[in-house]
């Protein structure tokens, strides 16, 4: 509304873009300023610390160089952000946001590694006390008086004279754990909070195929074929230091993790089928997490004896053990925090939502909690965080006020960008200020050729399994998509920096670093005139999409593991984690009696009858799908409308109830920074009272 | 609306209560388990750590144990979350979630202190190798190995032993500076960003008094007080260590800091008079900011020569001179960051509504990046982001698109309490987990009877000579109450927690910590009972109390200092800044046209007419304030509702005008977790667009 009277006046806008251009222009000066005014701080101050001044001060320094740094990646942001709304505002689709926060690092990546020449840093001292072990804390005393210093890590011998040159470039460089413990966690819970429920559980069969499978075989074959690039490299005399098998997997396990952000962001903007959608995001969503239990298993691999790196049966099965242990574990902790998030959100705690706040930063510590516990307990944050996300949009969303709906959607909405975009700039950033960089031309064509094979590997032979067993078969011109979105972005990148203390590993970094901006560069960018290349629909309505000709195929094909699932789910853990579903007194038998009413919520006998009419009316008006939305809250539907009457339904559900119903969540859930506000000219509004719940 | 269907089930409800007092009891079980079982887990991992294994390894236990530590204050945020409901349900005001916090923080101190023993760590290594300085980066030659370290800070050598047997308390305990860049920043810019404006302005003489000179007035009169009591301390032989007279004074700085939260929760649910309100609440905020740079003005101060501690004039004008620079730098700094954040988005960026994810990261961006900036420069970024928070308040709030007010209004709101509760709640665990507590009795009487006095030579003598000029009086009744309500709360902790380092530096902490639970407890606890015994009129509507009687004498109190602030502010700032106000070719005189035409914002032009329609509507119906709403956002007031005519006026403006604009302001900055509504069953509609800035 406020912006229609603005359409109407071009050359203002046209002024407006010369000012918007200038400003542009001057953060990007203003960065370079700010850039090399630290950089001059941080040579001042080391070159007055030749004096033996107090550590105070000295830590003072450190954190005004810290700060100085952090503004650095701020400025990159901001500055991403106003050319993102640049390029959105002119629909240019070439280059999505993580390819441009990439570029702007690099570029600060160049200024910072040729730009500015910093004096060497006399004040570190290289002490040979020889002590035995390496211990966490260290108490050194010097001229009288203790200091306390802290374990930082190992360094290579030949890295001992780096670390002295280069301490300004080292100081632009996070902990690599960041990455994984900061940033991460926040991208993988919105990806599993803003998953299109109906459409994943549609295709959960061939998404799961691809996820585990798909990323099982992606990583071995890119193992062997690596395998056979490094023992030719060693042939030719081209490697530098060891490189294990092991090194091999796992680099294969960290470059089968896709990150297809890009492309999914242009498939949502021109509404690509759906079906495709949900294969992508699905598989990229879940990958990412076997990819990080299958490395950390790889890396768990150690057989006993003198040589570490021969294959031994016992430890591999170990490995096994481990990942199946290890997955497994971090997927019940995820699922066991988002049950009790729900159940306190639901049973006892209905009054919460009167207090929006309070139920907003559960709901936030809850999920937090989630990544810590299986921090804490050996599992994979990550993970369970994934998990905890998942369960928290079927279950805790719909117990949630409208308000703690928006805030929790917004808040890790926001959270995900932020850190998306960091993780992006960085990786731009490190390319030039990594200081134990290894590019070698062998191995990486080697690499671009394996991920090409895996990846291959992955789509083909499995769609070709998959539609075997399909009705709705996975068209071929689907599986190029497929093949062409295999980006690789953050995890990827977080996995391969979280250790570079060997040879080996060095080289994997660099190589992922090209592999990451390779995809998201050239596949990302190129996305447009794949889809339109390979003769996919764009502009397909989710919804419509459905309600046609293709539906009635589609509800045969949900598999009988997913009817099973989906019939307990709908009658007994909605009603026990939710207020909606039919009551537990109705779905168990008879002799659970006392059991169902003590594990049924008050608001569910409430609306009992209310509930089995719109079941039932559910089932009479099944055709049309528009005016049916599911039995998502029970207080919703209860508005009287649906009075239509009919036999009390409660025990079966028809995939086309779950379909409805997983696509009400999808209203929800959809998270593209625009509201969707549902039509209300209807020729009879079927709620009178939604614009409630759309927060009026 | 959907709680409609369970107010009529109180059975039910009892039987809820139930399971939430079992859920509860639960969530406490399980803490302690999950306190002792990270506890076992570390002494037992120390415990293998006796062979020299991978550095790797000890990295990732380290990395777990974290987890667990951090795991603790989770739950007990979580704890204090499903209390502080339960409070707000029985609407129990004798304890505030703050006062909760700390005694779960309590409660987790004593088990960790006492119920739990660890082994001794053996793996902390004292080496004595003497160098000159201590370098921050240490490379330590270990069996060939080279390992990096890192300096933690200095420690004394009476705690040498110490360091070693408590490994695991010290643990749980954060680096100080965490608290004062990553917990304080939110929650002052959310206090700026959430000021009640009109209250404020109206009341800003007296608020800058109580402010600036009785913070200094209670800070030297609390310095002035302890060394007398250190002084007998020295003659009565209690004193164990060195205590100077800027020890003194800097205690004073620390403790001047107040903190009403507790109290303004309170006052923000009875309604209590808005002018006492705005007065505490406008005091608290900016006497933090002068704290700060107060003590570290005295941290400045240091003479020439050998003895370090006597007065001298030069270092005192230098520190002087730091106290004006730092904060007038901060200030600036703060202001800055918001006119250029309300630049970005007010006149070239104007389709940046459109992308309010954009939108919204931006203005994050841009408010983290003030308190990058300012630490980086050397100033105080807790300063500046306050005043930034002002600044992003007044005019960058007017140009943001309803859903960015929301969001980045729940953002900070979400951020404010999850930091405050966890300072809190560690200041609770604090007591009993940091390792140097010097409680000294006398010293600590002294402090009482100090921060007693200061707080009184604050507000009696600076009230009096207030209503000296005042016509709206401060009574008698509301001094008392200010008085009462001097609590002391994150700021205090956060500076004395910032350097442990010295005798006098931990007899203060300890002191400090009292002095919060004292003031956060008792003073909190008592407010209502204060309230009635004061006789302050609760229920006040802060919009009809100032259409009655006491409305006009208010108006003639407005300084000429702040008329001319709001005139310069209304005719130049607002349209250069923000789209309302009337366009700057109306208020620069013609000789300026060419920058007025170009600084003025295309919107300005447009709603031209339609503003000088309001303003002079505003003239009209001078006495009706509940249907005439200033003119904050051109759009949402060129609905043409308001087209009674008159003539052309926009250079000056009188106070009721800027009274009902600021009151507009505070309509949209309520933050108290429930979402003010505004009436809409007038006779007459007066925005019929509103609906749609309340997000429909």
């Amino acid at each position: 509304l406020k912006s229609a009277g603005w359409a109407p006046a071009p050359p203002l806008t046209v002024n407006g873009w010369r000012a918007a251009r200038s400003l542009w222009l001057l953060l990007l000066v203003s960065l370079s300023v700010c850039i090399s005014v630290c950089r001059a701080t941080s040579s001042r101050e080391e070159d007055s610390a030749m004096e033996n001044i107090v550590t105070e001060k000295k830590a003072e320094e450190s954190h005004r160089q810290d700060s100085a740094d952090l503004l650095i990646f701020i400025m990159l942001l901001t500055l991403t952000i106003l050319t993102i709304w640049l390029f959105k505002h002119r629909r240019f689709r070439f280059l999505h946001e993580t390819g441009l926060a990439m570029i702007y690092g690099l570029i600060v990546g160049v200024i910072l590694r040729y730009g500015i020449h910093v004096p060497r840093d006399i004040s570190n001292i290289t002490m040979s006390c020889h002590v035995n072990a390496s211990p966490a804390t260290l108490l050194v005393n010097i001229s009288g008086k203790f200091y306390e210093y802290t374990l930082k890590g190992e360094i290579s011998a030949n890295e001992v004279n780096d670390v002295q040159d280069n301490e300004m470039l080292r100081k632009v460089t996070f902990d690599p754990e960041v990455f994984f413990n900061i940033l991460l966690p926040p991208i993988i819970f919105h990806a599993g909070y803003s998953l299109k429920r109906r459409h994943f559980f549609r295709n959960m069969g061939s998404i799961l195929a691809y996820a585990f499978l798909g990323t099982v075989i992606s990583c071995f074959i890119i193992g062997l074929l690596m395998y056979g690039c490094v023992m030719l490299m060693k042939q030719v005399g081209q490697l530098g230091g060891d490189f294990f098998f092991t090194d091999c997997l796992f680099f294969g396990a960290i470059v089968s993790a896709t990150d297809p952000v890009t492309v999914l962001a242009i498939f949502n903007e021109l509404q690509v089928d759906v079906d495709l959608y949900a294969l992508l995001f699905g598989e990229s969503v879940l990958n990412d997490a076997v990819a990080v239990v299958l490395s950390s298993s790889i890396v768990a691999y150690q057989p006993e004896g003198d040589n570490s790196h021969t294959f031994e049966v016992m430890a591999m099965l170990k490995s096994f053990g481990i990942f199946l242990g290890v997955f497994s574990g971090s997927f019940a902790l995820g699922v066991a925090t988002g049950v009790v998030t729900a159940l306190i959100s639901s049973y006892n705690f209905t009054k919460l939502r009167d207090f929006q706040l309070l139920e907003t930063a559960l709901f936030f510590l809850m999920s937090w909690s989630t990544f810590l516990l299986a921090e804490a307990c050996g599992f994979t944050g990550v993970v369970a965080v994934l998990f905890c996300g998942i369960t928290q949009a079927h279950y805790t969303f719909n117990n949630l006020s409208p308000e703690s709906q928006d805030r929790t959607k917004q808040l890790f909405e926001l959270l995900n960008f932020l850190a998306e975009n960091f993780i992006f700039s960085y990786m731009g950033l490190t390319l030039f200020t990594f200081q134990n960089h290894v590019f070698n031309p062998m191995f990486i064509i080697g690499a671009f050729i394996a991920v090409f094979l895996g990846r291959a590997a992955n789509i083909y032979p499995l769609s070709f399994l998959l539609n075997l067993g399909r009705r709705n078969k996975i068209r071929s011109n689907f599986q190029h998509m497929m093949m062409f979105a295999g980006l690789r972005g953050a995890m990827t990148f977080a996995l391969s920096i979280r250790d570079t203390a060997t040879y080996a590993r060095q080289m994997m970094f660099s190589t992922t670093l090209l592999v990451v901006f390779f995809t998201v560069w050239i596949c990302g960018g190129g996305t447009t005139q794949m889809l339109s290349c390979q003769r996919i629909r764009v502009g397909v309505d989710s919804d419509q999409d459905n309600s046609g000709s293709e539906r009635r195929s589609t509800k045969q094909e949900s598999a009988w593991l997913f009817r099973i699932w989906y019939n307990f789910d709908h009658n007994y853990l909605k009603p026990i984690l939710t207020h909606s579903g039919p009551p537990l007194t109705a779905t168990l038998p008879p002799c659970c009696g006392p059991l169902a009413r003590f594990l049924t919520s008050p608001q569910a006998y409430e609306n009992e009858c209310q509930l089995k009419d719109d079941d039932s009316d559910l089932i009479l008006t099944d055709g049309d799908i528009n005016l049916t939305y599911g039995d998502i809250t029970v207080s919703t539907d209860a508005t009287g409308a649906h009075t239509s009457g009919g036999p009390a339904f409660a025990g079966a559900a028809t995939s086309d109830d779950l379909d409805r119903e997983l696509a009400y969540g999808d209203h929800e859930l959809v998270m593209r920074g625009t509201r969707l506000v549902l039509p209300m000219d209807d020729s009879e509004p079927p709620f009178p009272d939604h614009p409630n719940r759309l927060r009026m």
